[in-house]
């Protein structure tokens, strides 16, 4: 019997459904290749759908809780109120789903340029998992006395023995499939309550997986470690806002947000998981073919290995950096091809099994 | 009339009675050449203090009230549980000398290597002012159901009117006399209230400096800017904890933290101002010579600069920046001349009236 999939596509805004048509080139291709077959519903969402209809999203979010999992574009439009479609489809979708586990591997690919002088792919393979759904993300705050010189703003940091617990024992079971080193990355001396928490459970899980390093490493100075000594780093476990900001100095190392992805996890089967490059919409290059699609197709594998197509999504990936270290630029007129061309390339070589 | 100033020498732990050692050899030079004196009185504080006396050095803060500025050297011990100086020292000075204003240069000096490939001087000169006293500062945190599967920690970060505004008037006014541009650096789409609040301040305050541009910059998008394009900021504000992080950003860009240095302003003049070097206190090369005493004797002309010895202040880094472009190695084994021989050769040139 063949392997199916159902798959969610949610193409967004800007260069969203171009690098989007990309990634599903790429998965015709794996489908042949591989063996297995994708049901697939498209759905407009994004900053174009919320224009038009008034729409968040929230209304079509449980039609795609069947979905075995969810490839999404991009977001974002300058028309919208910055915060509306973060707070109202991003967030909402990480809530809704229990999306617990935000992985965002940080790998230098072998010819792609990396802006830290005398970085070597080598030396820079690691994942940074972020706790997804609470922290410093739970609410808006709140003000007293706003609009006077009295004004007071709060917000409030929850962190819960369970939320910590489920991301923790996550990073620690990859960290065994990999190079057995996990390190916790907070600001303890600071934050010390949530910090004791953090510390508390990793020290708790790590007696679970005995054959498993540990380390500890202040946020601050994960600011020096990341860039100077990332073959320090194998799994880096964080909380929300910490995860949001050093991932994307994590995607800098890398070469790059066009080439950086990540994965939104749900870890309890409850709903899928939900697949998405990390670049915005970049709406004043949409059209143009100057995206470049490695981002998207990128996390399409990351899909495909999540939903146990693992040989696709090696195929998938090797493909697309065959294709990275060929380009003259990484994005822009200069890129040497456009947005479609590359991804019909990256399509080839993974239909002929070459990758 | 002889200008005179009243000092407050904190040597600390580890490397800092070396580097500050130094420093004060290079003040000698200054106040030679420039004409000026100082009276100056070495306090005992740090790790060592605190582990023969018990004190944490809050017993002398008082005496270091009237002082008209403190030059301090590093802090930190393997002995002493980590946390506890910080918040002894560290923070209990910003709070009770209500140094509103952590200030922080980041400036690529021309000879220093830098890991950002392809980054020139002139486009790293910019400075980051960090609000010192609240934000996710202001406590330990709260945590309930403690040691239970329940356990629930909350952080709290407090945001005042008041508190804001002083240091954003500040960085408008250190603005005007540089490039005339000033970011916000803040998460605005995530800490609603916070971010609310930080943005009106800004607004507001912005009328009274017509001639300034604002602009902002998410924290985590920061992470991607200030290393490929740090000629987009001249003065970025923030919060305390953005703050922390992205000055350690900062100071990798500038060549690392031996470089860099740091003012915590009293903005108000009720009590002295403190300045340091941002790098710890290297227990592990602390007496070996293997220190780099320019982060030391940099913050030492933050500090003279800060009172009215400009010019000294000027030659001090212009003699320390000839220096550091021609060490073979910034600290250690390699750097080629010891720690004293450094600061000498920094307090001929001053002394002279080459630089
Ligand atoms: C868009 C925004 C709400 C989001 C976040 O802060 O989590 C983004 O920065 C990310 O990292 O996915
Ligand atoms: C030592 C620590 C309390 C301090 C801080 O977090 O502010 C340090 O990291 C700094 O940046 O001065």
């Amino acid at each position: 019997m063949t392997r199916s999939h159902t798959i969610a596509i949610l193409p967004g805004d800007g260069i969203g459904p171009e690098v989007v048509s990309c990634a599903l080139e790429v998965l015709d291709a794996a489908e042949t290749r591989y063996g297995f077959t994708t049901t697939r519903t498209e759905y407009a969402a994004g900053a174009n759908h919320y224009l038009e209809t008034g729409e968040l999203f929230t209304e079509v979010q449980d039609q795609l809780r069947d979905a075995d999992a969810i490839l999404f574009g991009s977001m974002g439009d300058p028309r919208v109120t910055p915060g509306i479609l973060e707070r109202g489809f991003i967030l909402e979708m990480r809530q809704r789903f229990q999306q617990a586990a935000n992985v965002r591997p940080v790998r230098l690919y072998p010819g792609v340029p990396t802006p830290i002088a005398g970085l070597t792919p080598e030396r820079c393979e690691l994942v940074i998992v972020r706790e997804n759904t609470e922290g410093a993300y739970v609410g808006q705050g709140s003000t007293v006395h706003a609009g006077t010189p009295n004004a007071v703003a709060m917000q409030e940091s929850l962190n819960t023995r369970a939320g910590i617990e489920r991301v923790v024992d996550f990073s620690f079971r990859l960290a065994l499939g990999r190079r057995k080193k996990l390190t916790l990355c907070h600001k303890t001396n600071i934050l010390v309550a949530a910090g004791q928490l953090w510390q508390e459970v990793v020290a708790d899980v790590a007696q679970r997986y005995p054959e498993v390093e540990t380390d500890y490493v202040h946020v601050d100075a994960m600011c020096f470690h990341l860039p100077l000594t990332p073959e320090r780093f194998d799994v880096v476990v964080t909380d929300n806002l910490f995860g949001d900001i050093i991932t994307d100095l994590g995607a800098v190392i890398q070469g790059g947000l066009g080439v950086a992805t990540s994965a939104n996890l749900n870890l309890d089967a409850t709903a899928p998981s939900m697949f998405e490059a990390i670049h915005g919409s970049a709406p004043d290059i949409a059209g143009k073919g100057w995206a470049n699609p490695s981002g998207a197709i990128l996390s399409l594998a990351l899909m495909l290995g999540h939903l146990g197509e693992g040989d696709a999504a090696q195929a998938i990936e090797a493909a697309t950096v065959e294709v990275l270290g060929s380009l003259p630029a990484l994005a822009g007129a200069d890129m040497g091809a456009t947005t479609a061309e590359l991804g019909t390339r990256i399509a080839d070589i993974v239909r002929s099994g070459r990758a």
